[in-house]
């Protein structure tokens, strides 16, 4: 069994629809196919815009809903489905259109209702895709993610994994050749809807695909794979065949935008390939996320990286010699929840540096100008330094830590063209070698490193 | 005004005393001198051992003491000083005889006796020392420290600044050329006898030179100077002529046991020039620690490494868009009092790296192992990781970070050489790249980026 | 300028109302009259009623709410008022309808809308009631209490007594005879309407009261004042005539529930007297609370009882000689907001006595259970006792402190008449002896104690 | 097996001495006896004196130690006891004064040093003791108190229950008729000598009682018991025969001296007897404290009080209604260890009060008034009230508050005799009705009560 995800941009009309029927089709003899499907693309935003309209007052949300209402049934009509999918369809939208006026009526927005109103967009293409593959003739059956994955409160919402692996072992014993779940929703502790969050449906498609042992997860989006490099910045940049989840995780985090890493911790956890596809070319190979990758011809599997990035630098004679400084300055960041993507201490205490982002910058400042006040009053602790403008790359590739000269090149060939460093990181499990430029370097520098490790040595 | 200090190996016998009289004498005429003096090379040691022999209930603290004791009347004899000074030394001795005797009585040891015996040696060395300078006729005042230097308590021993600069107002107002101080020792808020610590006649003298507005602290000891690296494993190692204090500080903070930094914190503060020199070389130009040191040839100005270092990494996938994780694992640290030589977080908040103490590895992991044990036992964070027989290096040298390729210069030479780095850190405020090796690569790592940075330069 | 406040029976209907317009004309020669109407008898009940059956999406709310909107027009048509009223309840009732509908379509409530459609009873009857006066030939304006009466958040709603007595400043400047004030309802620090909870009408007159530096405060209801005893249980029970605002506040606190306590604080803290007078037996005396009461014949001012109350007491060898018992046991029944009606501990802290409601048993048992968990475990304290049906009887005056023999004739009546005191205090401030009895004997306490008070007194 | 405890007037001397043995040889036949003895009379306090002395650098503390050991000496003299007791003593003294020795010289007292030393005088005591059982022909072991009662830390010193009870089970196992063990002393975690605090040789009894599973426990002392009332305040006061651990508690918390309760929670937690008995008068029945003791003529067990009480009130209006004051009252009291000996809350939460001691006044009115210092400055709480010069009295009595007309009985008695009564207070487990009046009344309030409930009856 195998979970396929389609995204928005695979799922926007009726044309793609088809596409997305095809790759199905093709795998209809090799077994059972879990199908997850998020709304249509860009129905999700727009269903947020409908409720802060209504919110305000403002009667153009009953023009904007009926559009989204129009794009549905536009493709229920263009592939011809049956007159169930459009009664189902046109009480969902009776059920929106009742809520949006609630608020509308009260002028205000529950947790509740805007859940229920943004998670619309995905039982609406699971009705219709779920109907579409039955008029093609496939053994299909459509299932409510509500009632199998369950979430919990907490800081956050949290998946509660045992409840919605107990429930999912109802579905194994359903008789389907082709299951159809909406992704991004799921149902709360009584019941009540709740969304996964950014990156929801492959985080439902991975959920699904753990809790059900499948054999891989298939997420088909719009570009065939990972790159060694953003395609728009390095025009040499090359698809990523294989890489491991760890890869994956870090040139997503430092910039590469294909996954959202939180959403593979199942499948992670479950050891389950993860294979990227691109559904408008569905025959290119794409990149095999895996446990053990096999070893490609360079020892760097990729670059990313992250602009409007600031280093954010505590410094001090006072820092020397007294313990907890660490502690709290970092207690400090995570209490005001600013995002850290770098910390190096290199020196003696004197100073500790931080890459953070642009927008947390004033509150970074705030904060640890507010925690360090009486030791800056008393000259201990220097007034928070923060050097703006700057990228921070990273380098990426599992067997780097045990190839010396890595660095050495990586810096050499930095040095060569005149490249600032502003500060570096490499850690103990030595899967990538992490620095920040100034933003106008950026180009340059993934260039000339992609050159080095790509190109020449092909060539 | 300036203030000299002469440790313990440049008072450990009469020929020495001759030694740093005449260094006194030289200065003799260019104004007042503050002269801080350890106690005699061993005798702070050999206390303690008494103290706790005397606290085991063994009469051996006995002769112990009668060995101390001979040796300062040998000193006393031989520089043929007073008889005032004979009756003191003498009623010192009686008295830490009495409160040896009282620990072997009591069997136990109380901080307040602990400080009173251990203390007793700058007392003894300060005053056979202030009547030499007598007998060779310089017009000279002994100082008792306790009644200038005040302590206060919170976590360990603080200076408390305020009442100390206030005390020492009165000693401006005494008419001598030559003042002398005993270093180490200090009182509490109730008068009670304090001692300032590691370093401590070193900070005696920098608590001196602030309180006092000298123009100048001399540190007087038996090496010519900080250098270029650590002469022992670099034979080709140079006297360092000028470095500012962050250089010092990070110098002596990786390795260079010269001086200990906090102690110079009061000079910092108060941009007094700090000049280490060689009692037994009195000549030579030693090296000078300023705000504003003249650039050598090199814009690297030294380098430093400690051996005995983890790299202790915490990782895991749980650990990604978790906020908080640094947090926690820095209090957990700190709260430990677990030194940090060097934090690196280079990846998506999968792992972060720091280096520790060998000594600090069992603590280390325990105290990690209980703070993340529900995580751990989730399998969303991984069992600690602790790499061992590390050493750290630290390349020092202020104007490094705004000169591009020197971390090029220095991964590139050590790639050359095969030296596998196992991590990195580089922060903001740019004075140093500090990197973790195999210890038994860093002798050559030391030699062949000195060769790189100071030999081949000249070349 | 006086305060007076006419409570929902006051108002029910258009007789009532030609009633409370007699007072006020009496009055009307006497200065300026500040009016706060309660809501038509049983209609904040009924809009609650209608905004919990929308909520659970019944269609019966609509026909509630068409009732209360008959009702009041039925007295808009009665008095004869004019069409502006007619057109501002129409409005307000659309305004509810809409509010009531918006509710219907999300099936939720949220504090704002219960808020807005529970004061809307006040509003309507300020309304209609000011009209009214209007008509009658009074110069009658009408005030919004929302633009006044300011509340902050905080633990419940507490008023922002600052910014209230501010705003009440413009009150003063505007030319009027009768000012008409809507009960009940407030805004927040954002301009939302909010509630004034238990007891809301009295509140706002008593805010008036005080930030109009009003000379008195007349409560308008349904009884001729406070009684020596509840007339329902004591047949010779006499109206009290005069009494200071503490006798008031225990003999309220302990069942009589003419008042609600913490109404008053405001005219407490400004020692305006307050007159509860019976709208339909204008002229009874009724009874004055003031700051220094005239003394009556009995040293004992009244009687009150509670049912329904428990008795729960701690006890346990164990908490002897540990301090720090109190403090766990009463932090935990405030944490758990369990309401403490009479404490009393007689012994060597081998027992704490507390009277709580009958509806906080069992919650009282699982708290004090779980926080003692340790020491009953240990046999350190025994299972938490509570002996249930008990009533508590306060017996209140405040000059009974200082005159011996009350409490030996109180308890000696009791002992004479066979009734088993379960627990008894009289605290520090002198004013009432507390007991708590069984409630079967409650009824025949109250009378005997009665006789002997007030009654034989006379004889 | 009975456990005998001696107090210190009990074995002052040798005539005393002989007094206990001749009690001990009178139980001879009846089985095994432990016997436990405390210091001579006056020697624990004598040794405190010693080490004060000591710490303060004055000789005379030498005088003040031998006149304690002439007087343990002409003891061992008068009983003609044997050369080893001599020896044992002797070294002793020579121990002490070792480390009064120490202390002199070190000018400081330690924890460990000050057990030490006022230890001694149990152990001193015991020896002489069992040996002179010894010379009278008894079967007799002297049993190291230190190797079997071991105590933890904690807050404060707490008896480690099972390691003790572990340890006592070797003892079972000897051979003796009569085992001797010091009272008082314990030893702690590592073995070091540690007190077991005020009431200690009562405890080490009550201990070895339970871990022995003994059928009794004798408490020896200079009265014949508990009487009705303090003698010295009432003269018919008369001896009570029997009463339950509860009854014996109550009384002496509330002024009767005889015993301290918390010892004697071992033995009432094992449900073994305790006897009062009077080693001047061992013919006298004394008082037998139990389980079910056998009731009285009188319902009332017994009276006691307590002078220097004073009755604390924090009243104010903005107490009412608002939770969690009772919480923040008492923990307040708790973190300044303020003992409250009476609670009591009659009214509406307006006003709390409790009785403390005279001692803890100034302390109490503190720390309230920082508690509640922003409710005082907003006049919501009024500044705390203290009435000084009052009592305490507890009748006391199990059966009591199952008896209609007991607080009638003694109010109306307090009443008649025109006693003005400031607070009152009876719990829960009805044992005991508590009162505060003016001390000056306490006597007159003791003996009309007295003469009422013990005196009037039999008449």
């Amino acid at each position: 069994m195998k979970v396929l995800k389609f995204g928005g941009s695979s799922v926007s009309n009726s044309e793609n629809c088809k596409r997305v029927q095809e790759i199905i089709k093709r795998n209809y003899a090799n077994g059972k196919q879990v199908v997850v499907v998020s709304a249509f693309g860009g129905v999700t935003d727009e269903l947020e815009r409908c409720i802060n309209l209504a919110s305000k007052r403002s009667k153009e949300y009953e023009k904007s809903l009926l559009q989204v209402k129009e794009r549905h049934f536009q493709v229920i009509k263009e592939l011809n489905l049956s007159a169930e999918v459009e009664v189902g369809a046109s009480n969902k939208f009776d059920e929106i259109a009742e809520l949006l006026q609630g608020v509308y009526l009260l002028e205000e927005i529950s947790e509740k209702v805007k859940n229920a109103v943004m998670g619309a967009g995905e039982l609406l293409s699971a009705l219709i895709f779920s109907d579409y593959l039955k008029q093609c003739g496939m053994q299909t059956v459509l299932f409510d993610s509500r009632e199998y994955i369950k979430t919990q409160n907490g800081k956050g919402i949290f998946l509660n994994v045992e409840q919605t692996n107990k429930n999912l072992k109802a579905v194994k014993e359903v008789d389907f050749q082709v299951a159809v779940f909406p992704g991004f929703i799921a149902s709360g502790q009584k019941g009540e809807m709740t969304l996964l969050g950014r990156g929801g449906s492959d985080y439902t498609a991975s959920i699904l695909a753990a809790g059900l042992n499948c054999s891989e997860l298939e997420i088909w989006t719009d570009v065939s794979g990972m790159f060694t490099a953003d395609p728009r910045l390095v025009s040499q940049a090359l698809p990523i065949e294989q890489m491991s989840f760890q890869e994956a995780m870090e040139l997503s985090h430092f910039g590469a935008k294909v996954i959202y890493p939180p959403t593979l911790i199942p499948v992670l956890q479950n050891k389950i390939d993860v294979r990227i596809k691109n559904t408008f070319a569905p025959d290119e190979k794409g990149t095999l996320i895996t446990t053990s990758p096999k070893s490609e011809r360079s020892i760097v599997r990729g670059l990313s990286s992250i602009n409007n990035i600031n280093l954010f630098t505590l410094s001090g004679s006072g820092m020397v010699g007294i313990s907890g400084f660490a502690s709290r300055f970092f207690t400090c960041l995570a209490q005001n929840k600013i995002n850290v993507v770098l910390i190096t201490q290199a020196s003696s205490e004197q100073s500790m540096s931080v890459g953070i982002n642009e927008d947390d910058r004033e509150l970074a400042i705030e904060a640890v100008r507010s925690e360090f006040e009486m030791e800056i009053g008393m000259n201990l602790v220097n007034e928070p330094a923060v050097e703006q403008n700057l990228s921070i790359v990273a380098v990426v590739g599992e067997d780097m830590g045990y190839t010396p000269g890595i660095s050495g090149k990586v810096f050499s060939v930095l040095g060569k063209n005149g490249v600032n460093i502003r500060a570096m990181a490499q850690g103990g499990n030595e899967l990538n070698i992490t620095f920040m430029v100034p933003t106008f370097d950026v180009k340059k520098v993934l260039n000339v490193i992609h050159e080095d490790f790509f190109i020449s040595t092909y060539k």
